[in-house]
């Protein structure tokens, strides 16, 4: 236990589940004098736990809160991750508590969105070609896609997939946006394989959650035209990786983009590194320059309104795995 | 020389400059009755020239007609090339006769902007260094760009310019598009320097003139960013290719892509495939699925025109080697 701060036992205790190294610690000058912060690792979160009035979940993307929740003493009234899903989070004994959730809503949305834009872009003008083709010093002209005129449909009606679905319309796409019940400019799970069947891009940006773990499956991905072309920046398990694998390869649809994985960092020797039009890349897509400085801050502001007693934006459902939308 | 279609002497001939096979010929089908169709190639076009009252550039990257032009006989009233460059096709002789020179404008404007977009999000969310690390089976980590709030320089005020910069613009980039002369919307050409030093994107669509030949050389690259990103749609030797391989290789630039080229071609022995941080593309930005048959139909639409003795569109400046614009 490290005590960064001076502080008295009067104080609010802030716990901060640190990232492992390179990942820097979050910039937290702003609240010396305010609150004592104590620091964390994995191994000694269970023991540091009880004496922690807020609990601020750095290395978003470890299970250690998970594992040492449910153990013995007090527990936080408060917890932040710095990350827009709560899935690595979230066990039944922190959902049937009293704690406060909140999450990283906010941060990641134009960042993902301009991700998406971009993957989807490749793919219709060919650029992972292109760039083969060069390596091998080769002219080859090919006829490309406008993405003008064709159609999408982003699974996920949060603020990411919202941000998603406003950017490919800038860019002419027809956007269909799929939540789990339908509400005003958003379809119901109900007509997600009607939509998926005429949709060019199907982008999943949905959180993790029981009825939306392996939702992407052989079935659906039979169901998608063999034009589509399918982006997962949500969470890996949404994605039941061997179908995506076969539908790939056998050209059931026309390629695909992976962010996320069931296991992250994706192991070396996993196959999904060389299936022929599909990219793999190392869940980065909400992480532009800056990014660990806008979470350190937000969380900053939420502490703020939390210790004044004020209202908290971006309080998670325990019960869904999510901020409830408009 | 073939006769494709019956006709009389009296019927108008139209010359089809044909390209080279696997290119497929335009559809002229709708021309049946009206005009008599005639193929040359670069070789029969010198002699078929004087049948001809109108010409149909469809080998655009040919400088066939440019050669074939000062010979004997009457030439053609109107050629109409299916490029929005006339670079290749012009000749002084061409310049100072009564023939009226069509280009096609409208086509590639979109699709051009569409592959614009691509790069440049392409670059900003590092997608080249993502497949390279695929390929090594590597997971590695990076903070990427966002492009919304950053500055982009369009140099080129045309409809390919334009287009470019409204779907910059839509992505959230501040665009400034630059022309020969100042107007609405448009900066002239004496702001370039300053617009470059300030833009993270710089992106070239100017026609290629005397005027604007080697316009990107080492100085203009000297004074971008060192993180600006330099792409080149318009005409290869608008740009001066060894100064832009300097400018990549030795990070004065932090990269850039070249869709044309000096020669095209561009031969496998060209040190320009191999610099890092350097996109070679085949001449195809503007060239999505089915813009050959738009080819062949704005042909036949300009043709109803100018058969019926109304007033052309597209009509190209030859002093100035562009269609002149707002």
């Amino acid at each position: 236990m490290s005590d960064t701060t001076s502080g008295t036992m009067s104080e609010t205790t802030v716990l901060v589940l640190d990232a492992a190294p390179p990942a820097p610690a979050p910039r937290l000058g702003r609240l010396t004098g305010r609150a004592r912060v104590l620091h964390a690792d994995a191994s000694t979160l269970a023991e540091q736990l009880p004496l922690a009035d807020a609990l601020l979940v750095w290395d978003f993307s470890s299970d250690a809160v998970r594992r040492a929740w449910p153990g013995e003493g007090r527990r936080p009234r408060w917890v932040h991750t710095a990350s827009a899903g709560v899935d690595h989070l979230m066990c039944p004994e922190l959902a049937a508590s009293d704690t406060l959730v909140t999450n990283a809503r906010g941060v990641f949305d134009e960042p993902i969105a301009e991700y998406v834009a971009a993957l989807v872009l490749a793919q219709a003008k060919d650029l992972p070609r292109t760039l083969d083709l060069q390596r091998e010093r080769t002219w080859r002209h090919r006829d490309t896609r406008r993405i003008a005129g064709t159609r999408a449909c982003v699974v996920g009606s949060g603020p990411i997939g919202r941000a998603i679905a406003r950017t490919l319309r800038k860019l002419g796409i027809t956007t269909a946006l799929v939540g789990r019940t339908a509400r005003a400019g958003v379809h119901a799970s109900e007509d997600l394989d009607r939509l998926l069947s005429r949709a060019d891009w199907v982008v999943c940006a949905a959180p993790l959650t029981d009825e939306t773990r392996g939702m992407f499956d052989a079935r659906r991905f039979g169901v998608m035209q063999p034009s589509a072309y399918f982006v997962n920046i949500g969470r890996g398990p949404l994605v039941v990786e061997d179908d995506l694998a076969t539908a790939v390869s056998n050209r059931w649809i026309a390629g695909a983009a992976l962010d996320v994985f069931e296991d992250e960092p994706l192991p070396a020797e996993s196959p999904l590194w060389t299936v022929p039009g599909l990219i793999v890349s190392p869940h980065m897509s909400g992480d532009t320059v800056g990014w660990r400085d806008e979470l350190g801050a937000q969380f900053v502001e939420l502490f703020e309104a939390w210790a004044a007693g004020r209202p908290l934006t971006n309080v998670v459902d325990k019960k869904r795995g999510y901020v409830p939308g408009h």
